[in-house]
């Protein structure tokens, strides 16, 4: 049994004694500890594909914070990259692929990578955490969104407009439904996977479907968000692992978001809690959703802008507190240590 | 008489020929004459403070495609610049102020610039585009946002995150209050002298305040929006020059700034038209909203997604068609043909 289970208690809507809270990118730069342990790796690439430093980096938070939650340390690219696409990260750039998909036979070439084999790393480094954990709090497993890993696959790297993938959705969409449909195959094979290697909770992050226009998010986004939550297996009761979708930009669509059979979905801090759980009628655990900017300003405003978001959530089981998208390395730990315990002491 | 009137006729919801049609951003890099008269100035704001070339590159456009509307060249961030700022662009990065506004000390020497000084020539500007017009169609003057210019001026200039100005708003409200008011009382000042010198629209872009959480919004940029809306002097009937808000991420606040007192407002693509006309309820005209990415695609995708944006807007007067965010260097000029053409060509 799991120690502290507020997290998963508060993914079921079950009533918790405080607001369970873990923020997205929670191990990363703006740690110390981390800057040391990526030093020592030698690359991005070299320390997120051994286990053991996963492992310590996944930990490292949750060594300073009072965090309901720890998340596996990864990147959302780890899939491409095992279907040979030849990821690296350049330093103080974003990752880059060797070889992106352009044509109609780059996409024939791509295949669901072996679990067991290319992947392998990710579910070594999951078993291990659990086994560091120790059932002191429950463990997400996560994956891009086809969609947001479609986009670097096609641009090859970050983009700003997404020219490249916006094009084939518009000239190529047979094709591009293709890599998507090889993609969801992917994603739901590798969250099975990270759950049969022990994650208790698994995350999908569509970073970049709110970048498409309503009818083209539906058609190339959503669709195989529906399907991941509809056909990924996922244990019942006690031993389900509850899916999230979080999008940056999925306000628009939280009615479908909560109808697609996920257990939570976590939104950016551009709408109101109050308005998302009005609109998804309690049929889903809400995560979020302060601007992580917030931490940039003082411990009292701080205190302030996390009260105003767990006011804005109201009364009732049903939310996760969390930030609405990633820390930055600039951040202040001692920052994230006030906002901690300041959800923990909020008394609903 | 303004010979093509279609642009203003929309505004005023008035049945219109065909669908007027410019593009945010349709002066710009992607014409090798642009690129070519802002080599012979040697800066951009060599050029953009130069009335005569601000008015060659406002014209390029309208030279090659059948475009509704011209809009004056210049930048949002005069304003900032003519208080005192020090504005400049190195090649290839984004805007930059010598002397960021920091302090509460920095705030208090702010003031309202001379229009007839120091932003002179952005009226001379104005002037000279309006004769050399010659009443073929109408001009429009633009400003940003108070919000936006307050990002601007506490960044420093661009950002990925906003640290300093959000952290303002939190720590200090009244000084960000204090900087919103007198740069308010500019922007008025500003779209008031553009409109006597012979604008006959106007139009404010809000690029940042979709990066606001709901509260903050409402009270650090719609506020100020509203003032603008509710005490700019802009005419009455036929001489009125219309006011648009735009706003990058502005779906959220449809009805709030349908109902600001503006005559426009401007969306940007993750909202449908007909989503936004029914929240807005033909109180005003909708400006927007394709995907600028759209111009990437081929001919026949560009003028399938064109449609699709008409279509969504539905039957009736009151759109003006425009990109949902300006144009980028690399665009196509011939995709910007296929696209007025298809636009004009289409039959509500």
């Amino acid at each position: 049994m799991i120690k502290n289970d507020r997290f998963l208690r508060a993914l079921r809507r079950e009533p918790v004694d405080a607001t369970p809270v873990w923020l997205m990118r929670q191990a990363g730069r703006y740690l110390p500890e981390y800057r040391e342990t990526r030093r020592k790796a030698g690359s991005f690439m070299a320390m997120a594909t051994n286990p053991e430093l996963a492992c310590e980096v996944t930990l490292q938070p949750l060594r300073r914070f009072d965090l309901d939650a720890a998340i596996l340390f990864s990147d959302i690219l780890t899939i491409p990259d095992a279907m040979g696409l030849g990821l690296s990260f350049a330093e103080g750039e974003g990752p880059r692929f060797a070889r992106p998909v352009r044509t109609q036979g780059d996409i024939a070439k791509l295949a669901v990578p072996d679990m067991a084999g290319s992947l392998r790393y990710v579910m070594d480094a999951v078993s291990l955490i659990r086994k560091e954990l120790d059932n002191s709090v429950p463990l997400i497993g996560f994956s891009g969104s086809p969609w947001t890993l479609a986009c670097y696959m096609v641009e090859g790297g970050g983009s700003d407009n997404f020219a490249r993938v916006k094009a084939m959705a518009l000239d190529e969409p047979a094709a591009l439904h293709r890599l998507l449909d090889v993609v969801t195959d992917a994603v739901i094979a590798y969250l099975s996977a990270q759950r049969a290697a022990g994650a208790q909770a698994l995350q999908i992050f569509d970073t970049w479907g709110g970048m498409l226009a309503p009818h083209l998010y539906r058609e190339f986004s959503l669709r195989y968000l529906q399907r991941i939550a509809q056909t990924l297996e996922r244990g019942s009761g006690m031993d389900k692992a509850p899916l999230i979708l979080f999008g940056k930009g999925n306000a628009p669509y939280l009615e479908e978001l909560a109808a697609s059979g996920a257990e939570g979905v976590g939104v950016d801090w551009t709408v109101s809690l109050a308005e998302a759980r009005r609109r998804t009628g309690d049929r889903v655990a809400l995560q979020g959703n302060l601007d992580p900017a917030t931490l940039y300003a003082s411990p009292d405003a701080i205190r302030g802008e996390a009260k105003w978001t767990m006011d804005s959530f109201g009364a009732g089981p049903g939310h996760i507190f969390n930030l609405g998208h990633g820390m930055s390395p600039d951040m202040n730990p001692d920052h994230v240590k006030v906002l901690v315990d300041a959800v923990h002491a909020f008394q609903r």
